[in-house]
Order: C-alpha cells, then structure tokens, then sequence
C-alpha cells in the first residue's frame, strides 16, 4: 500500500459488474472482494442467467470460492437501473459498445475492459502509471456526449499492458523509434470456454484473431500526448511490428521485444531507466497499485510465465534479459498477468486513480 | 522419391553411430533403420553401455520400436576401429571435437550433428538443399589436416534450419539484410532427459543455452559463399537478432521472423521466390529428401506445431502468415522438425548428397 | 492383413457418413479412405453444413490432409436418400436414434458408434473379436422392426472397448465375476471442441458425463450369450464398478482393472490366455483386424498412453502390469486408441466382419 | 488457527533442514519461514553445496521468493553439530536411515519425511488428525536405542496421507475391510529434477516405483492400534489393493477409492461420518492445523486437482463423488496436496503436536 496523498473514499464505493459471470466477470469479484475501496452491489449479465442467484448462474472457476455475499445476489439485466454508482464492463465486445454508452448516458461511472470504445478520440485508454493525464478528456468526452455525470474510461489490451509499461521509462528516457514484438500469450486471455484442449495440447498457435491489430495501434495512443487545446490524444510517432503466438501456459502474456531508440542507451541504462519508475498511483495510495510495478531481473532465464506472473500480486510486470539487439538497439523479455494486471486489475486500478484524484466525488 | 539423376549406392553403405543410445541417436537408428542407402553395422555409445546389447543398454523412447536387427548388435566404443565405412554422429559436444576428429584421421567419413566442428573454417556446415557447393571444402579440410579419405560434414543447429531454408530463396530473390527471430522451441530440442517436467508445465522459459549465439553465426556460414580461391566460405552479410524460447510441445520449433531486403518484395512476389524453391537432393534421387521442401500455407492460423511438424515426413518446412512488417520489410512464421529436419535427418540427407555426387565411392 | 478365408467384395462397397464433420466424422474419412473394401460416395451433416463442399464446410482437424476426393463432395442432409449401400454414424446421440431408424426403414445398413441404440434388445453391440455371433440378432431385429434389407448396428462405448477386449480371454478362461475399473481417459473422447483448454491444464477431472453408467452396462451385453431362442442376449453375469476420470492426453485411454474370477488363475496363466486370444475378423481377412489385437507387455512401467496407443494402427489394445490383486484376484493395466479402436475403427471392423460373412451382399 | 488449549512455544523453536536444497527442503523453508513457532536457524545439504551461502548453493522454484534470512545461512554438512533444537529431514531414503540415526543418538529431534524408519516397529509413523497416541512409541525408542532427548517421528508417504485421512472416520464409524485405489500422482511428488518432461507430455505412467508397496503396508500401521503393554503398534486388519500413476499435473495427488465396510453405511451416513472429524492438532492449537481436515464436496465433478489442492493451506484434503461402488460398498474421490499436506507440511505438524503436548520442553 502507498503512503495516501491522494483522496480515498469516506466509504466503499457501490459498484456493479457487467458480464459478470465470465472469466474476467470473476476475476472482477475476485479482486473488487479483497478491495477496501469497493463494494459489489451489483452484478449483471445475458438474459439466460438474469433473476437467478449469482452462486447458481455462474460455475465459478477461480480456485477461491466465490464471496458469499456476491454467491446471493440476483443477476441483473445489462441495463443502466443497476444500485450502484460505477460498472465495471467485462462484456463482449459485440454488445460493449451501445450497453456501455447507454450506462454513461444514465450517469454511471463505465470502467471497461472490453476493446469496443478504446480507441474512440474522446475516450481515455488508461494505464495509470503511464497516461494519467489522458483523464482530461473526460471533460471533453461529457461536452460532446452530453453527459453529465457519466463517463467510459477503458484499459488497454492484455498484450498491450505488459509491452507498454516496460517501454514506457525507456520512450521518456531514449525516446522510442521502432519495436518488434513476439508474444506467447495464456489461454485465459481467451476467456472460457476459450481454446478448445485439443487445439493447444503439444501445440503453439501462432495466430489470434484481432490481436496484432490492438497491439499496432494502442500503444501509440497511451504513449501519445494528450493536446488539451485540440481536445484529443496525440498518438506517439513510433511503428510496432508484433506477432502474437497462444501457448499452453494458463496466465500471464510473455513477449520479446526489440527496440530501436532515438537516442543510443546501454543495458546498464535501460536498466536504471526502468528500475527509477514511478507508480503514480501507489504514490497516491491507491490499493491496488504496488512498488516497483516493472521488477527487472537479472537471472539469465527470468521472467518465467509460471513463476513470475503473479509478482506483485499479478499487478507488476517483470522485465528481464535486457542485452544489445543485433538488429535494432535493445532487446529483452516481459511478462505480465494477463487477466489481473492485462484485464480486471487494470481497470480497478484506473477506477482507483480516479477517486484518488477526486474525479469521482 | 525423386528421378534418379545423381548416383546411387550398389549395395547399402555400412554406418555406425557415436552416442547411439541418446535421443538424437535413437533417431538416427529409426531413420536409417527404413532408409534403402544404408545399412546399420555398427553401434557405439558411453562406457556406462559398452559390451552390452543395444537393446538392453538402452532406454528406448520412440513409439515404433526399436528395429530387432539393431536391438541385437553390442553397443562399441566410440573408437575409430568400427565395421563401418561412414559414422554418424550425435555425441554431446564435449566429447564430439576429439572424438570425430579421430574418426576422421582413421578414414572414416563423419556426418556430425554435433556443434563442434560447424564453425571450423573448412568444415562444411551442410543443408543439400541450400549450400551444396560447400562441400568443396571437403578437399581443403583434407589437404590441411593430412586426411586421405576421412571428413567431418556437420549440418546446422535445429533452431538454424528452419530459418535458413525459409530465408535461402528471400536471399537468393531479393537480398536479405537483418532478420528479428523469435523461436518457440520443442522440448525434445534438449534431448533426454533433458527439461525437467516440473520446469515446463503451464511455463515458457525464455532461455536456451548457447542457442542464440548459433542463430546469430550458423545462417552467416549457410548463406555464405564458398571461395574455392581463398579455401573458405565467404559469410553473408546478414545480422540476425535471435530470441529463443522453450515451450511445451514435444517435437517442431516454431519462428516468427521479420526480415529486411535490399530490394522491395511484395508479399506475393515472397510466396513465388518461396513456392519456386527446387531440392537439389530431391533432383538427385536422395531418398530422404522431399519436393516441396518448403510448404507455403495460406491458412491464417498456420503452420501450427502439432499438425504441420510431419510435413514431409518431418523433412519439409512449413511457412505461413507471410505479411508486410511494420518495422522491417516483410514477416511469417516457420516451422520445422527439430529432431528430423533439425537433426538426425539432416545429417543423413547430408550423406545422401555426398553419395549421389559420388564423394563416397 | 490375414489370410483371406471369409469373402472380400468384389468392388469396394459405397459409404456415406452421417455426422461427416464433427471429430469422429473426419476419423471416420480418414480410415476409409485408405481401406480397400469402402470407397466413400456421401457425407452428410447438419442443416448449417448441408449444401457447401465437405472442404469448406469442414475445419479438419487431423495432421494427415483430407483426402482430395472427399474434399469436393456436398455435404447432404441426414436423410435417407444418400447414394451409398451403407452409412457409418457418427451423429450425437440425441438425434442418432431417430435418424438411424430412419435409415435403416429404407434399406441402408447402420454402422453406429452413436450409444441410441446400443442397448436395443434386438440390436447388436459388437466388437468381431468378441461376440461376432450377436449379429444373430439382425434377423430378429429386422423381423420386429419389419425392416427388409436395412439394419443396425453399434460398436460400444471408447472407453468399454479397451476394458471388454482384455476382460474376454479371462472370462472365457477363468470366469468374471466382478471387476473395479478407474479410467484415465483422453481429450479427443469429448468431441471437438469438448474439453476447454482452462479446464484440463495441470488438472484431472474425476467425472464424465454418462460414462461410468455405460462401463457398468455394456460389458455385460458383450460378453453375454446369443440365444437364437430367446431371440435376445443374456447379459453375463458379471458385477463392474467404473470410476472415470479426464487428463491431459490427447488419444488413448488408459484404465486400471482388478478382477475376482470364479476360477483361480496365476499370472502366468492370464498372461497366456491374453497372449493365446485371436481375433476372428483377422482370420476371415478383414483389412482392419490386426494380430494380435491383445498385446502383452512385460516392462514394469507399459503401456504408456503416448507409447503405446498406435499400437496395431490403433486397433490393437496393450495390457501390461499384470499382477496379483491383494483385495480381488488380479489388476492389470489396459490401454486403447479411444477414436480409431474405441469409434471409428471399430465401425469400420463391425462392417468388415458382416461384409466378410456375407452379411452384406 | 484454533483456540490453545496444548501448549505453545514461549519463543520459536530453533531447527535445522537436512536436505535443504532440494524440492522438499525449500517447501520447508517457505512453510516453516511463515510459521510462529518455528524459527531457521540451520540448513544442511549434501556435499556439493556445503560451505555455500544457502541463496548460491539452491536453484530456488517456488514461485514465492526464497526468505532472505534464510538466502544469507551457510549451508552445513549433515551432521549432528547443527545450531538447532529440531531437524526436519527431507533426506532421500538411501542416506536417511544412517544420518538420521546419528541426529537422534546426538539428542536431536527428528521429524522426518524420508521412508527409511517409516515402518521401524519403534518410530512413530504420525498423521496428528488420526493416530497421536502414537507418539507412545517414542519412550520405548528411547529405551531400545539408548537415546536420551533424541527421537525419530516420521511422516508418511505423499499417496498414502490423503486416502488414510479419508479412510480414518469411516474406519471408526464403519470398520474398513478391503479398499482398492487408483492414484493420478503430481508431478512434484518426484522431486527435482524428476520427471523428464518428453515422458509425461501427453502420458500417463502406470508405474512409480515403490510406490505401490507403500501405499500397501502404511495405512495399515497409521489406522493401526498403539500396544503400550506389547510396546509396539498392532497393524489395521485391512487389505489394500494399489495402483499408482503418474499425471502431468504440477501439485496433488487424486485418488479414487472403493471401499468394502464392515457394518453397512449408507452414502448419507459415510458424508456425516467425514464432516463430523475433528482435528485434534486443531484442538490444540498447532498453527499448521486446519478445520474442518476432510472437505466434502456435493458438486459432480470435484475434487479438480488444480481447483482444490490448495484448500485449506494445502493442509485440508477433499472427498467427493461419495456413491454406492457395485463390487464393494462405497466409493469416491480423494485429493491431497503431496508436498504440503503430504510432505513438508504433515511433518511440521507432526512437529506442532508434539510441542502442544509438552514433548519437546
């Protein structure tokens, strides 16, 4: 926990979840239960599990039981008349994008993890530690929405998290040019049921549909610069190449990275850049945040998916093999959790730095 | 099988095998067990196994059985005085500089699949299909070393392969500059026992050993130009910048590459160059070599490491997802058999060539 | 092959199969394409196939290529007016009983491996090397049914097969009584996409919907008696109690069975009366009957599933681990290839065996 | 953690670790580190690491980082000049018996997870929930092998703990006559570097070795009757029938088990029988002790070895699937964590017990 110098809530704020009997639906109630910050008042889903109980809709997944308190509420509908102030969005992209507006509209808070208004001019792609000042166009958004209240706040893609917050220290440090990047991605970031066992038993995959696409264009709009006098992101000029591969590891995003900088940085900076990181929002005293966010590592074969996934608490990145890029400049590997810090963590953690700036009050 | 146009052995040529009981070697045997061109005289192992029956010294681990002829044969010691005109080998590097060497000076001729002797200025690194010309230096490595018949021919590292059949006819169209690979690597890569299960399981390790330095130096070797003038192979021009990963798949290694040329190709105009792409060993009548050796897919989501590693009886590659790359020129992924291709299959095709071009009368 | 003492058809008899598309469909393909007797003229599946190429239509799912012939054909409806003689169904249960009747109203022989109708009291639950003389009972099914030329016929459950081949010799022998089986049993038994990815990764699941009743019931019918007069099979009078479990293999189910027999037997003598089994279909020459279908090993640790699955083409089961019971008499260990011996091989042998009889011309 | 009603430690125990680099020695560590009652103070391996700071000398593989006072302690021979009250051992068999012999005769205690003196007349063989009066046997020990403060207390084997926890209430309610259990064995339960991970992807083993004897003769001694007057323990008149495979999962053994009954009992009356077990270590206070030890699950499909191994610390067991067996009276599922509860952590709260009880003032 950081020291708190920010705002925190008098009381927990009443949230509610939207598609919240999937994977990441769960991770939502996982994480939100062990969150002094919040209170889950709500949960929502598709028509066939509405008016039953929670504990009967949904065949829970995750190896902690599900919180009693949640096991008995009553699924909702996805419709803005939920009792609560803000959503957390775990729904599909297909039904995201008008489910979502219509609850902004009615003056909820949306924190979304779906891909459906990411990249829309007026709305914040949120990495706290990263773009926090990417929250202005909040105000901008409510201007030409009509919005009073209500706001869409998203977080990036589980293979955009880990990439951009490694190359972040080292884009303000050496300023970045160009960046190759392989993933080898967990079946979790399928959802479930996801990848059938017979298509990934002794099998790599070397193709997810949408995927290359997200990481191509959202790292340029979290690395842009948000213009307050043209009211939009100015996306970052760099060019990233990626190629994404689904293993059969069950979470956490392993990715290789090579990178071409503007200004030339040895291993022992690059190291330095990325180990003088500072989490905003640890600093703010939000709970969710965690010092260091990217651990480095210097074994020679860390970070391990397995092993390295859940470091602080699955809200860290662990950066290691940082050497010289025969082709480019440096190259090194990342890892991050996919569905904690690449999926519901992320957008915890962007509705935390919103009540720490007093942006929800 | 292809027209015969090369030659072809009268009777069987006689081979022995160093390090017949490991992974590599038992390969070997089930290869050559089924292969017309030669016939298996001679096993040689460790002193843990000398004097027994192979079939007793060893810890078979194939799913067809050990051929009943072979199984009866004494395990030898890795000394040149086998019954046997040719030795392959699958020693582990330690031993296999020395040991070769003297197989070599005693007569034999020694196809190594070993790491040793590969980047030794006038030893042939060996794909038939790519540098067959770099089998000129046979006559050099005699004259230098005062061997009257004997030789080392080695074929390249199995993380090499792959690769450079896929680059050879990109180099050969359009000049190859720099290439980023990324592999994802089958576990049978490291022979046996070789990665311990509790290592592996819903794990990548991003790390192998030795391995990235080989994919930076071999391809060089492989596409470089044989100087009858000056004894050497002149290396390619080419960086290559490796990433190398262990994932859990049995057999194949899969790569995603992105490369950079020296003259613009359009994606179409790469898949002609790959498609267009002759075996040489096939045009010679080598009974392992296959036409096409290089298959191109155009399925999105291939080639995938269980249902593609066969192709060709594991001596064919499969490229796919060929596509512009937003940092380099172009990229796709490839995949290869890293036991057959990669190995044991290289080597004994690398024999077949020498046969067919009547180096071993 | 064997020695053909039964009839062969004089051209390869025309099939179509119901459920074309679908895992066991496709396995289905596969083996008759390479069988002399079956030549394939129809496919059929459901509504949202009906009328594409079987090419498009289908996502093949099998490392060997779909055979070129099959590819272009249309897929039909499941109705009987396909152009063939018999039809091999691999329809899901719930539409198979109707369906099948249907086809057989009409004339076509039913080679089912759906479980509609396989405890029908006039239909046969057949493995040739069994109980080839319940096809006694298509006389009588045809009578009660006031079928003409058409019949059923179904092979048992994948995970029975396996269990009923090593149990027959004994019984035969020594006498069953009772039997306690603990299966472990491979992904590809639930169909595609059957088991997600997230749900058998570093996992066992100790349940499978149905398959312990199956295991408790079918062997009794198998291993019954045929009585002419009776028109019926009387059930053995035998007692098993399955536990069926799920893990992470692809192919092959392996079981643990002990065994109390009314007769003492030492492990030699079951070994001998395993080893001493023969397989009629063999005899009468029907190309997928293997011998010995009962293989017998002696390593402390076979059969594995993964070594020992191919074994006969997949037709042949291992049992190997034979050794006293300290609570029953004997246990052993079991393993069989769960689609080709335990689905669509064990289709394709019931039609062999009528076809050889013949029942079928 | 339970109310104190034994006694408690005025200050943490000082121990030791034999065999502290290894699989099992680091769980100890990572258990004992997090424990109030004990305190490391000594770790001793095997020659090669002697003389080493503990962080250097150990390839640490949990994924929670190894305690930093513990990196920084030199590691030791295995002899009985440990800085230390206790030692745990985590000694392979072959070396336990002598070394551990000599720690006892030096006045050590010696809580041992090795097999060596498991089944020694004299050594207690101790699970605390089941059979504490056990612990008698120490006094005639002593007595026996002249040893003043000393003692041997040995836990027992991973594939044992779990069926004899669950057998234990239906032993007392309904006396148990015969059981024949299948295990599905983690990975882990063979150490490191253990299982080659080309022999289990994809497998399942039928054998590990020794393994099936243990599970024999073990419960027989832990359900057994403690004679103070014959000074030694009467075996359970119980017959076992074992087989024993290995699975590719990472952690937990699941066992399926029948059972035949003395008094008949109904599935109710099994389920009350294990929900009404009380753990006594609980009672007493140990704070590796977990209520309720038995969980019984109602769901179809559990004990999931990935889902429910962890329950309770990894210190509880779970039954499910409880239903009639058609040979013998009842069966079901049981699962264990195997280097917690069956492993490091059974032998800490053997530990615990014996300090509740004032044994080890």
């Amino acid at each position: 926990m950081g020291s708190s110098i920010g705002q925190s809530p008098e009381r927990p704020v009443r949230v509610g979840i939207l598609g919240a009997t999937g994977a990441v639906g769960q991770r939502f109630i996982q994480l939100l239960e062990a969150n002094p910050w919040f209170e889950i008042t709500a949960v929502a889903a598709s028509e066939r599990s509405v008016g039953q109980r929670y504990g009967d809709a949904c065949t829970w997944r995750l190896s902690v039981d599900c919180p009693a308190t949640v096991r008995d509420l009553i699924v909702q509908p996805c419709e803005p008349d939920l009792d609560c102030e803000l959503v957390f969005s775990a729904l599909p992209s297909a039904t995201a994008r008008e489910v979502e507006e219509r609850f902004a509209d009615a003056g909820y808070g949306v924190l979304s993890n779906a891909s459906a208004h990411r990249m829309d001019p007026d709305v914040p792609l949120l990495i706290p530690e990263v773009n926090a000042d990417h929250l202005g166009l909040i105000a901008i958004q409510r201007e030409r929405r009509g919005w009073d209240k209500g706001f869409i706040v998203t977080d990036p893609n589980c293979s955009t998290v880990g990439a951009v917050l490694a190359l972040k220290p080292l884009h303000d440090a050496f300023g970045l040019r160009r960046a190759v990047i392989t993933t080898m991605q967990a079946l979790s970031g399928a959802g479930y049921p996801g990848v059938p066992s017979l298509d990934i038993l002794d099998n790599v995959i070397p193709y997810i549909a949408g995927e290359e696409d997200k990481l191509v264009k959202e790292p340029l709009k979290l690395l842009g610069t948000f213009s307050a006098r043209e009211g939009r992101v100015i996306p970052a000029d760099i060019r990233i190449s990626p190629a994404c591969n689904r293993v059969a590891t069950r979470d956490g995003h392993l990715e290789t990275i090579s990178v071409e900088l503007e200004r030339p940085a040895t291993v022992a900076e690059a190291v330095e850049a990325l180990r003088a990181f500072r989490s905003l929002p640890y600093e703010l005293g939000c709970p969710s945040a965690v010092e260091p966010t990217i651990i480095v590592r210097e074994e020679v074969d860390r970070p391990q998916t397995r092993i390295d996934r859940d470091a602080g608490h699955g809200m860290a990145i662990t950066v290691g093999r940082i050497r010289p890029c025969e082709v480019l400049d440096l190259k090194f590997v990342v890892l991050s959790h996919n569905t904690i810090r690449g999926a519901a963590g992320g957008s915890i953690l962007n509705a935390e730095l919103m009540i720490a700036r007093g942006m929800l009050s």
